[in-house]
C-alpha cells in the first residue's frame, strides 16, 4: 500500500491564488486544468489548455497554448449575497491535493457579511483514466436557518490569454435540459475544440439556460433547509482536433455520446477508475524516502505527480512545455528542459514516454532541417522553443524595451545551439537504457546523424582545429562566446554516437564517416586550465568578476538585470546558471571526481542560479561526487523554487524542469544513478537526514526495485541484469544486496582511485 | 446661477457595480468612460469606448464598439493587504457624479480586515473641453499609524468585449520617467488608438515600470505618515485614427505632445476649463422645474447630461449607439432610436448636432442605396443597425437557439423598413425647425427623394390601390404584416414632404414627381374603424387578446416570450410598444385629440412595454391629449428606466432613447411643444405635483425661454418669433405672457373643437 502525500494550502491568502492555482493544477497529459476556486476572483487567472492547442493572436504575437473556455467557474448567491472569501469570515478552511488519486477537495466554513454561516465543499479531478473528463461535485450545507440559493455555472468563452483571444464561438447548445455544449475553432480555423458538461443538481430548483456574450450557463435557483446539504455534480468532456475527417456535427455529436456514457457512472465510480490509473503510475515511478523532514517525501511525490500529469502520451505531436499544462508561462513551448530536466525521469520510469519525447522531435524534423537550411548550414538545427509543428517558435524580437522603444532581436534562436546536441544526448541515453533497436532503426539513427551533420557544417576550421564560434550555453547571461564548452563537449558526444551507433546498426555513410572522423579528430575541446577548471569559453577567464553575494539572495528573479544592462554582464563572471557543471552532469564518464569538484567549488561562486535549472545540477554532481550535505541543500533549494514561500515564483505555472530536477537530484545525486560506458552503474549515498530510500526502476527489459537503507543497497529485479554498483561489476538475478563495506570501498578506494586516474 | 443636480449612488452594493458604472459613466461624444471603481471586482465591467471605432473579432460575430485597453484600473496594496470593499469594512461611502462639471468622486474610509482604518478618495472626468482627455486624483490617508503602500496602474489591454479582442498590441513605451504610452492597431489594420497617461505621485517612492501580457504599469512603493494623504494624479490621452496621412510615430508623438501640453495646466485648471464647457451646454439645454418630487429633477439633469454626453460632435461619421458611450449593448449600433427619440433633443437646444445626425445618414446613402439594390428596389433602404460605414450591422442570424441548435434569419433587418421614412421624418423636422435651406438643397432633399423612391418601389398595386405588404412596424411582437399603419402613414408623410420640398426648392424632376402624386393618390392609409381606432395592421384586428398584466408587471423584459414563442406571440394582439400611438405621436397634425385617446385607450392594454422605448411615447401622447395625471406617471415610469431600482437593467449600457425621452416628456409633452404645418406650438399643461417649468428653446434663428408656473406661460425670445399657443397665434418680438385663460379656452374649447373637426 503506498501512502501518498496530500499536498495542502493551509489557509486562504488572496496572494497566493495562482502560485495554488498552478502547484495544485490537475492534468493527464492530454488536458491540464488550473486549481482555480469555484468563485471568481480579480487576482485569480484561470486556466485550461490542452496538449498540442496553439494558436497565433494577431501581429506581434507567437503560437501560444490556447487557453480554453473556462469550465469550473461558478456563481454562487447564499441569501442574495455573492460569494466570495474576501467579504464576511472563513471559519474554518481546509483544501488538499491527493496525490493518490488526483483528488483536489476544498471544505470551507464560511459567514456571510449578513452573519449566516454555510458550509461549501468541492472536489474534483481530471481523470488519468479517461482523458476528456473532469468531474466536478460542489456542495453547500446551510448552517444557520435555511437559505435561498443561485447557482449558475457553464461553459465561459470569455477566457483569453491575457486578453488575447483565440477562439471563435462556433455554436452553443442545450440537450435534454442537463446537457451543455460549446464548439470553438481557433480563429485559423486549424483546430476545433468542443467542450460538453453534465449539470446535476440533487434537489428540486428553478432552472433555466442562457446563451450570451461567449457565456454558456445553467442557472439553478433553489430553497435549502437549515443542515441539508445540496450538490451541484459537473461532469465536463473536453475533446479536440486538428484533422476534418468526420463532419463538425459528428464530432461534436461524438464528444456528447462520450459524456453521456462516462457521466452515466457517476463521479464517485469514476474517480476509482482514476485512482486505478493513477495507482499504476505510482507503482512504476514513486521514490519513497523515510527523512527527518517529512517534507522531502512531499516534493517527491509533487514531483511524481507532475510529472505524469504533465506527459502527453496520447499523442506524439505534443511533447511538455516549460510549465507542463500548469500555466501560460513560457506560451507552452517546448525547451531544451523536456530533453535534459524531464527525459531521465520517464527513461529510468516509463521508457516508451521518453521514447514518446524523441518521436516528437523526430515528427519535427523538417522544421529542424529547414532552419540549418535557412541559416546556411547542413543537418537539423531544432529551434530554440518549439509548439506543434517544429518551427521556431521563439519570437524574433524581444518584448520592447519600453524605455527606449527598440525591439531587440532574441538572441536564444540564433545562437543556443546546444539544443542539438542536447536532443541527440537523450537519444544516446535512450538507446543506452533500452537497447530499442526499431526506435534506433527508424528514428534514432536518423535524429543522431542530421543532428552530427549540423555540427559538422557548424564547426569553422580555425588555424587547424575546429572551433564553434557564436553560441550561447546554457548560461544565458553569457552570450555570443567562442568554444563554449558544454557546447563543443556536447557536439563532440553528438558526433561520437553518431558514428558510433551508424557503425553498430551498420549502417554505410561513407562520406558521413570520414566527416565525422575528421570532426572528432579536430574539434577543440576546452582543457583544464587549473586544478581540473574547464574554461566555460575562449574569453570568460579574462572577465572581470564581482560580488554576487546580494543577487544570490534573491536567485531566480534576475536582480541584477536590474543593475546591470545584459551588455555589461556580459562582460562579467556571472553565470545564470554553470555550464561546466552542467556539463559534468551530463557526461560524468569523462570527468573524474575531483574535477567535477574543482569546477563545481570554481563556478559556484560565479553562479547566481536565475535559472531554476541550475541548483538541482549542482546539487547532483555534488552528491556524485560525495559532497552530500552541500547536495542536499541544492537539491532542497531546487525543491522550494515551486513549493517554498514565494508567492508568486509559480503564479503562471509551475517549473517542469525544476519537478524533473526534483526526482533526478535523488535517484542521479543521492543514489548515484549513472550510465558510464552504456551501462547502468549506482553509488548511493544519502543525506544524514534520510533513513531509507526506495524506488523503482526500468532498465532495458527489466524492472528493478532499489531500496538503500541502513548503509546498505538492496536490488530486486524481475530478470537477470548487469550493474555496477560502488564500483563492482555484477549480474544479479533475482535480488542482491550490497553493504556498507561496499560503499567504503567506493567513496575511500576505487571511486577516488577511479577519480584520481 | 445654475444649481445643477448631483447623482448619488448612497452605499457600497456590489450587485449595482454594472448600474452605476453605466449611469454615471462619463464622456464628451468623443469618448466614453464606464465608471468603475479604481480597484478590481469580478462583477465590474470596465468599459471606454470612442465614438466610430468599431472591428469585427472573428466568425459569427459584427461589427462591435471596441472596448479599449482600461487606464482607470489601479492595484492598491495598503500594508499588504489588497484594497477591495468586499473585504474589511466600508465605515464612510459618498460617492457622486456633479452635472455640473462633469466630476465623479467617491470618498471611503475602509476598514481592512487587519483593523487599520484609511481614507481613499477618487475624483476624475472626462473633459468637454479637450475630447482625449482624462483625468484621474486617487489619494488615500491612513487613519490608524502610518502605512506601506503600493499603488500600480497603467494602460491595460487585456481588455475586451466579452472575451473578444479586437486590438494588437502595436508598442508600448516609457518617457521620462513618468508618461507612458501605448499605441494599439485594430486587427483589420483599419484603425490605430494611442494612449498615453502622465503619472504622478506626490510624495516620495520607489517606482518601476513593467509591461508584460499586455499590460504597461507602472508601479509607486511608499510609506505614508498617520495623517497624511498622499495623491495619485493620472492625465490620460487618448487618440485615434483611421487614415495614414502620418507615420505611426508620428501620430503617437502627437498625442504625447498634447498630453504633455495639457497635464502641465494641472488638474484643477483643466476642470475648471470643461466646467466652462459644460456651463455652455447646460444654458442651451437645461431644463427646470419645481416639482413636489425633487427625483423629476434629478431625472431631467440626468437626461440632459447623458444627452450632451453621447453627441459625437467632433466627427459626422459618427452617429449615436443605443447606448451611447456607457457599454456594449447592441454593439454600439445606431437604429432608428436615434432619429426619432434623440433628435429633437438636439433639434431645440443644439440644431448643428441634429444636422451632424443627419449628415452621418447622408454620408452612409451608399451603404442604404446598395441595400435597396440588393433586395430589388430602387432608392435607400436605410440599414437597421449601423456602425461606421452604413452597411447593414444585423446579424444576419439571431443568436444560436440553444435547445435547437438552429439560427434564425434576423427579422429586422428584412422586414422593418419604417427607418427609411423615421429618417426623413427627421429631415422635415430638422427643415421646419430650422429652414437650413443650404443642408436642405445638399443633403436634406437627397435624403428625402431617396427615401420617397424606396417607399414608391416597396409598394405593390392590389386591385388598384397601393399597399406595403410584409413589413414590422415599431412594436416588433408583431411581425411580416400588411400595411402596417405606422409603416404606411410615415411612408405618405415622407413622399408628401419630399414632393413638397422639391416644389419649395424648385428642384424638377418630373419622373419622380408623377410616381410620387401616384403613389400619394393610391397608398392605402388604414382608416380609422371604430370611435377613431385605426388598426395597427391588415390582420391584427382579427388576432384574440389575452390577459397581459402579469407580463406588464414586468415591462422591459421580455417575459412573455418565456410562455409563448415569438410566433405564438406574432398570432395574438400582444404589442411590445404601440405602433398607433406612436404614430399620433409623431404626426400629430394628422389625428384629432380624441382619436389620440381613443388609440391610447384601445392599445395600451395590449401593450406590454417590454421596450424602453414604450411608455415616453404612451406618456407624451396621453400629455397632449389632457391626460396629464396618466402622462406624469409614464414619464415616471420611463425615467425610472435608468434610475429607478432594477439593479440589472442597464449593466451594458444606459438607454440612450429613454434618456431623450426624459426630455421630450416634459417638453413634447407637458409643455405641449408639437410642429404642427411646420410652425412651432405650445399648449402646456403641467403635472399637479410641478409648479414651475423653464427651458430653452431654439426656433429657427430665435432663442427663446419658456417658463411655465402659476398657470401662465412666459416667452422670451432673442428675436422676432411667430408661434401658436393654446391654439392662438402670434408674434413675439422679446417677450410675452400667456395666461391661465388661453390654457382653459385651449382644454375645453379650441382643442376640444379641433378634436372633433
Amino acid at each position: 500500500m503506498l501512502n501518498l502525500s496530500v499536498l495542502n494550502e493551509s489557509s486562504f491568502d488572496p496572494e497566493k491564488l495562482n502560485k495554488y492555482a498552478s502547484i495544485m493544477c490537475c492534468g493527464n497529459g492530454y488536458l491540464g486544468v488550473r486549481a482555480t476556486h469555484e468563485e471568481h476572483y480579480t487576482l485569480q487567472t484561470r486556466g485550461m489548455y490542452l496538449a498540442g492547442v496553439y494558436h497565433r493572436a494577431g501581429r506581434n504575437e507567437t503560437n501560444e497554448r490556447v487557453n480554453l473556455p473556462d469550465v469550473l467557474g461558478l456563481e454562487l448567491y447564499l441569501d442574495g449575497e455573492n460569494f466570495t472569501l474576501l467579504s464576511g469570515e472563513v471559519l474554518r478552511w481546509e483544501r488538499e491535493l491527493a496525490f493518490a488519486n488526483g483528488e483536489l477537495r476544498r471544505s470551507v466554513v464560511w459567514r456571510s457579511s449578513k452573519g449566516k454561516r454555510y458550509r461549501i465543499s468541492s472536489r474534483r479531478f481530471v481523470s488519468m483514466d479517461q482523458l476528456s473528463l473532469i468531474a466536478l461535485q460542489f456542495s453547500v450545507t446551510p448552517l444557520d436557518g435555511s437559505a435561498q440559493m443561485r447557482l449558475s455555472t457553464g461553459i465561459d468563452a470569455t477566457q483569453t490569454n491575457s486578453g488575447r483571444q483565440h477562439l471563435d464561438e462556433v455554436s452553443v447548445r442545450v440537450f435534454d435540459q442537463q446537457y451543455i455544449q460549446g464548439v470553438y475553432g481557433t480563429q485559423d480555423r486549424a483546430a476545433e475544440v468542443v467542450i460538453s458538461a453534465r449539470c446535476q443538481l440533487d434537489t428540486e430548483s428553478e432552472s433555466w439556460f442562457t446563451a450570451k456574450n461567449r457565456r454558456l450557463n445553467c442557472h439553478h435557483s433553489f430553497e435549502v433547509e437549515e443542515g441539508q446539504k445540496v450538490t451541484f455534480e459537473k461532469i465536463v468532456w473536453v475533446t479536440h482536433r486538428s484533422d476534418k475527417t468526420l463532419s463538425q456535427a459528428s464530432f461534436a455529436r461524438n464528444n456528447l455520446r462520450d459524456l453521456t456514457a462516462h457521466a452515466a457512472k457517476g463521479y464517485d465510480a469514476l474517480l476509482e477508475m482514476t485512482a486505478c490509473a493513477w495507482e499504476n503510475l505510482w507503482q512504476a515511478s514513486r521514490v519513497t524516502v523515510c527523512s527527518e523532514h517529512p517534507e522531502d517525501q512531499l516534493a517527491l511525490d509533487y514531483a511524481v505527480w507532475h510529472l505524469n500529469t504533465m506527459m502527453p502520451a496520447q499523442d506524439e505531436r505534443c511533447s511538455i512545455g516549460a510549465k507542463g499544462l500548469t500555466g501560460e508561462g513560457y506560451k507552452g513551448h517546448v525547451f531544451w528542459d523536456t530533453e535534459i530536466f524531464l527525459l531521465p525521469f520517464y527513461l529510468f520510469t516509463s521508457p516508451q514516454n521518453a521514447r514518446h519525447l524523441l518521436r516528437y522531435r523526430w515528427l519535427n524534423l523538417p522544421g529542424a532541417r529547414e532552419k540549418a537550411r535557412r541559416n546556411g548550414w547542413s543537418g537539423a538545427l531544432f529551434p530554440w522553443e518549439s509548439a506543434s509543428n517544429g518551427q521556431e517558435e521563439t519570437p524574433e524580437f524581444a518584448a520592447i524595451n519600453i524605455r527606449t522603444g527598440i525591439r531587440q532581436k532574441v538572441a536564444s534562436a540564433l545562437a543556443e545551439h546546444h539544443i542539438v546536441a542536447d536532443i541527440a544526448w537523450a537519444v544516446v541515453a535512450y538507446w543506452q537504457a533500452t537497447h530499442d533497436s526499431a526506435f534506433m532503426r527508424n528514428e534514432g539513427l536518423t535524429l543522431l546523424t542530421e543532428t552530427a551533420t549540423f555540427w559538422i557544417a557548424r564547426a569553422i576550421d580555425i588555424n587547424g582545429r575546429l572551433e564553434i564560434h557564436d553560441v550561447i550555453g546554457p548560461d544565458e547571461y553569457t552570450e555570443h562566446v567562442n568554444n563554449n564548452a558544454y557546447t563543443n563537449y556536447m557536439a563532440w558526444h553528438n558526433v561520437a554516437h553518431a558514428l558510433q551507433l551508424m557503425h553498430h546498426f551498420e549502417r554505410k555513410d561513407e562520406r558521413f564517416e570520414q566527416a565525422a572522423q575528421n570532426f572528432l579528430e579536430r574539434l577543440w575541446l576546452p582543457q583544464p586550465i587549473q586544478a581540473g577548471v574547464i574554461p566555460q569559453d575562449d574569453t570568460f577567464m579574462s572577465k572581470p568578476a564581482i560580488d554576487l553575494s546580494r543577487y544570490k539572495n534573491t536567485a531566480g528573479k534576475q536582480t541584477i538585470l536590474l543593475d546591470y544592462s545584459r551588455t555589461e554582464v556580459n562582460e562579467m563572471q556571472i553565470l545564470k546558471q554553470a555550464d561546466v557543471v552542467m556539463l559534468t552532469y551530463l557526461l560524468p564518464e569523462r570527468f573524474t571526481h575531483s574535477q567535477c569538484l574543482a569546477n563545481l567549488a570554481y563556478y559556484e561562486p560565479l553562479t547566481i542560479h536565475d535559472s531554476s535549472l541550475s541548483q538541482s545540477v549542482h546539487g547532483i554532481v555534488a552528491a556524485r561526487s560525495g559532497e552530500v550535505a552541500s547536495a542536499y541543500q541544492f537539491w532542497q533549494e531546487g525543491a522550494a523554487i515551486d513549493l517554498g514561500g514565494d508567492a508568486h515564483s509559480s503564479d503562471d505555472g509551475i517549473h517542469a524542469a525544476a519537478t524533473g530536477a526534483i526526482w533526478s537530484g535523488v535517484i542521479q545525486g543521492f543514489a548515484g544513478v549513472t550510465v558510464v560506458d552504456g551501462e547502468l552503474n549506482l553509488s548511493p549515498l544519502l543525506p544524514g537526514q534520510w533513513q531509507r530510500l526506495q524506488f523503482p526502476l526500468k532498465w532495458r527489459t527489466a524492472h528493478l526495485n532499489i531500496i538503500v537503507e541502513n548503509q546498505t543497497l538492496m536490488v530486486n529485479t524481475t530478470e537477470p541484469v548487469t550493474l555496477t554498483v560502488w564500483g563492482e561489476t555484477l549480474t544479479i538475478l533475482d535480488s542482491h544486496t550490497f553493504t556498507v563495506d561496499d560503499f567504503y570501498l567506493a567513496v575511500h578506494g576505487t571511486a577516488t582511485t577511479r577519480g584520481e586516474a
